[in-house]
C-alpha cells in the first residue's frame, strides 16, 4: 500500500490551514504515522516548490496558493514524477508476429488516452478543494474550522 | 513493472485474430515472454469467462465477442479485482485532530471520482477497438490482416 499521495493531502492541508508553521511530528501526529515518513514527503513537496521552510523557523509553509496547487501536481511531486503512466507495456513483443509488431503503438497510444482521463481528474481538483470538503464537513457537524 | 494488463490485451488479440485455438506457447513467442507467465493470465481469463479450452483441443479461443470485451473487464480479470482503486488512503489518521478526522471521507470521495474517470476510459474501449488499431497499421503497411 502506498500511502504517499494521502499522507501528502493531508500534509498540505495541515500546513496550508495552520496558522504556525507545522513541524513534521505535528503532522505525523495527525496523519498516524511516524515524523520520518512525513520528512520524505515534505523533502519531495520542498523539492518541487510547493512547500517552503525558512531558516530559524521551525516548520513548513506553503509556498503555493491552495487554489493554485492541484492535486496533479502533488501526485508528481511525491511520487518524483513528471509523466503519469498508470499501465505498464510489455517491451520484447516479437517483431516477426505482425500483432507483435504493432502492439506497441496502439497500446502507447490508447494506454495514453488512459493517463490523460486520470490527469484530467487529478489536474481539476485544488488543495482548496480538499479544504473546502473538510470545511463543509465541519460546518454541518457545527464544529468551527481546520485552523482550529 | 506489471505488464499483465497489456500482456493480455496482446494474447486477447491473437486469441481473437487466430482461426486455430492459440496455445499458451503460440502466445508467449508473440508476446515475448514464457508459456507459464501466460498460462497464469489465461488462467485468471479463462476464471472470468472471457476466454475457454474445450477438452481434447489444445489452445484457447474468445468467449465473448471482441467488440463485448471491455478493457475494463480484462484489468479487472487480470488483476483479479473487481473495484478500481487508483490510490491507496491511509488509514491511522489521528481523529482528535479535526483535519485528521474528515480526511478519510474527504479523500475516499474524491479518489472515487478518479476511479470513476478510469472506469469511464477503459470501459470505452473494447477488444475489437485494438483489433482494429492492428488492422489499420497493417492497412497502412499494405500487409493483410492480423489472421496472417
Amino acid at each position: 500500500m502506498d500511502t504517499r499521495f494521502s499522507s501528502a493531502i493531508h500534509a498540505l492541508i495541515l500546513i496550508a490551514a495552520s496558522e504556525k508553521p507545522m513541524t513534521s511530528e505535528d503532522i505525523a501526529g495527525s496523519v498516524g504515522t511516524n515524523a520520518s515518513y512525513i520528512r520524505k514527503i515534505i523533502g519531495s513537496l520542498k523539492k518541487k516548490g510547493i512547500i517552503e521552510s525558512h531558516r530559524g523557523i521551525s516548520g513548513y509553509a506553503l509556498k503555493l496558493k491552495a487554489e493554485d496547487l492541484t492535486l496533479l501536481q502533488i501526485y508528481q511531486a511525491v511520487n518524483e514524477i513528471e509523466a503519469i503512466c498508470l499501465f505498464d507495456l510489455h517491451q520484447n513483443s516479437n517483431d516477426k508476429c505482425i500483432v507483435g509488431r504493432h502492439i506497441k503503438s496502439v497500446l502507447t497510444e490508447m494506454f495514453m488516452e488512459m493517463d490523460e482521463a486520470i490527469i484530467l481528474a487529478l489536474s481539476g481538483k485544488t488543495l482548496a478543494d480538499c479544504i473546502g470538503s473538510i470545511q463543509r464537513r465541519l460546518d454541518a457537524a457545527g464544529n468551527g474550522c481546520p485552523r482550529e
